[in-house]
């Protein structure tokens, strides 16, 4: 498959573990660390493990699993761990793990003695279609999510899809949601394959077509001002329920599931504003509702997300814009929608 | 005198304070948040707060003065601020005070929301002629000066002679270090100006040439390659120097008054190694020796000295590199030094 060209760095499909090895040998570095945390240091360390034993020279830093270890004071910890082991400015960090640990290992590289290499090796399928690609490193502080981060572009990112088969199959559904969409904001084609392929374990090749996608939109809009909006499709709902869902379940749900409602949702409201024909709708509901477990969202909720819609980064002046689709495969952006309008896609959810 | 343009921003000199209060208007900041220390609070903010009250708002941030606050548990004290404050992307952030200040808040809005723009607004000598020009963002971690930071350039800077009227003597002597050293590796004419000038408040005109060359040097070498080691001359010895100084006396040696030093040993170094005229070697510890108090070095401390050279990031494989003078006004990099040099350049000094 072919290495995928981002403004500055590859991301390699094909070897890219022997490709990791070699990127490591050429780069000459002081020193190589690599983060991980407690599951991919047990099921993906020792995949690259044995092929990176050929350095003379490298440690691991390892941390908790799960968002609670993306925060600045774990940041500290990993800062203090460099200066003990005397990283210098030629030292490379390998992140190799989930979201959580190429958010936070970005982070912690891009500062580090103002900036030191570091490279990519996503190991969840979230991370591989999203996280990865797009330069966004960041941490939490004080519970608010990526509060604190740079726009800092890795060396290379490796892609493998061995990874993925350890991962436990809730993991794959979140990562999922944002293959889906990618064929819905842009490709009609993607999507039609999606729909007839085993998403159990998605393919190394569905998943080469997200990033392409993904480092298409971003390379043309580092800095969020128009098209990279496009990503933000099933956001505005799904971030408000995701947020609701932290705050009140016990077992909440992962940001794919949420943002699988909110697709669901903003596609009506593209129904409903813009044109997305009725059969194009009823595909999209069929298609999620089928992946996704329902989830129950009580009339009585609705005035707490219609909060938290508001008080999301993207919605200024009190206004809630959405992207929306025109058809499978075109995305609309900045469509101002009424309170009214969002609480009627949450009941047409509701009553899937 | 001209406004000095930077890479991507301008540094002014003239009218600063009516500059920065259009900069602020005409950039349609959702919110303006000045960060000083207690004592460029009491002397400085009046300057500025009269003519930024036509703005509607703006919040003042306060830390202690002094080093110990450029810390990363302060930033997180700054971030969680701004977070309450409901600073949003389009937030400016103004850095009064001295390096203290604008390398950490340069560090707290480089990272708050991925990058938020600041300018530099720098009131003490030393940040007006080095700190504020080139980039660098950095906090201390575990007393690790400026391990954490990141390179990002201000939105501009403001230049104002005023502040330096409220500025202890000592400051003043710290700040003037740099300046002599720029004279001394590229402009032979600036550094015979300085030496038949009043240094006891130095002007504006003074720092603008200092502005100047550091800006050049900068600019063509923005990431530590090449020439902005030039900027490096009397930094050898004299960091080692400052942080012996640090570890052991009770009133210790300022940056500048270090530099001094080093700047004294490595001219010594330069006529031994690489042909500066006698002549102006006995110039050079003249004026500096004239300028500063005279700090006793004992044979004792050189080992430890040496190795403080050594563990400087600046040099590696165990070798001790200096940047010397062929001339004043002519700068040398990657001279190598061996112990015996350095220990005789100290005793040098040490016979003043
Ligand atoms: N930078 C971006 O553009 C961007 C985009 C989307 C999400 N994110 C961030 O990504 C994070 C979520 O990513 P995530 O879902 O990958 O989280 P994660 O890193 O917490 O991984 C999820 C879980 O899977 C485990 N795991 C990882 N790889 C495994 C493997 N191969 N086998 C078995 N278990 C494995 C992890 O230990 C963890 O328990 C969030 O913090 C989010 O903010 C960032
Ligand atoms: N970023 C860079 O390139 C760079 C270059 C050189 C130094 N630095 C950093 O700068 C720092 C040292 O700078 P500094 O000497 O300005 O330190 P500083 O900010 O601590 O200022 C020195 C003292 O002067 C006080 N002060 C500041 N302005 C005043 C005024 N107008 N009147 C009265 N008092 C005033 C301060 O409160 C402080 O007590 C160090 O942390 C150093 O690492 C950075
Ligand atoms: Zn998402
Ligand atoms: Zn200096």
């Amino acid at each position: 498959m072919q290495t995928i060209q981002s403004d500055s760095y590859p991301i390699f499909f094909d070897n890219s573990i022997t490709q990791l090895v070699s990127f490591v040998k050429q780069g000459n570095y002081s020193r190589v660390f690599i983060l991980t945390d407690e599951n991919t240091g047990e099921h993906c360390l020792p995949i690259v493990k044995g092929q990176l034993d050929v350095l003379d020279n490298f440690d691991i830093i390892e941390v908790n699993a799960g968002e609670e270890s993306k925060t600045i004071d774990f940041c500290i910890g990993i800062w203090k761990m460099l200066i003990d082991f005397g990283a210098d400015r030629k030292a490379l960090m390998i992140n190799l793990g989930g979201g959580v640990i190429t958010d936070m290992g970005g982070f912690v590289a891009s500062t580090y003695k103002r900036g030191i290499d570091f490279v990519q090796v996503p190991t969840t399928l979230l991370s591989q279609v999203d996280a990865s690609v797009g330069g966004k490193t960041g941490v939490d502080v004080d519970g608010i999510k990526n509060i604190i981060g740079t726009f800092t572009q890795p060396k290379a990112v490796f892609m493998h899809g061995d990874f993925l088969k350890t991962l436990p199959a809730r993991q794959i559904l979140s990562g999922l949601a944002e293959m889906l969409k990618h064929g819905l904001i842009v490709d009609t084609a993607y999507w039609d394959k999606l729909k007839t392929s085993d998403l159990s374990l998605p393919s190394i090749e569905l998943v080469h077509r997200s990033v392409e996608i993904k480092n298409e939109v971003v390379t043309e809009d580092p800095h969020e001002k128009g098209i990279r909006k496009a990503l933000n499709f099933g956001h505005t709902i799904g971030h408000a329920v995701e947020t609701y869902s932290l705050m009140n379940d016990e077992d909440s749900l992962s940001h794919g599931e949420a943002i699988a409602i909110g697709m669901i949702c903003e596609a009506w409201l593209s129904n409903k504003k813009i044109g997305l024909p009725d059969s194009e709708l009823a595909e999209i509901s069929q298609v999620l509702n089928g992946l996704y477990p329902h989830y129950k969202i009580k009339e009585s909720t609705f005035p707490t997300l219609l909060e938290h819609m508001l008080k999301d980064k993207k919605n200024q002046n009190g206004k809630i814009n959405c992207t929306l689709l025109k058809h499978i495969g075109q995305y609309s952006i900045d469509n101002n929608c009424t309170d009214d309008e969002l609480c009627d896609s949450l009941r047409y959810y509701a009553g899937l």
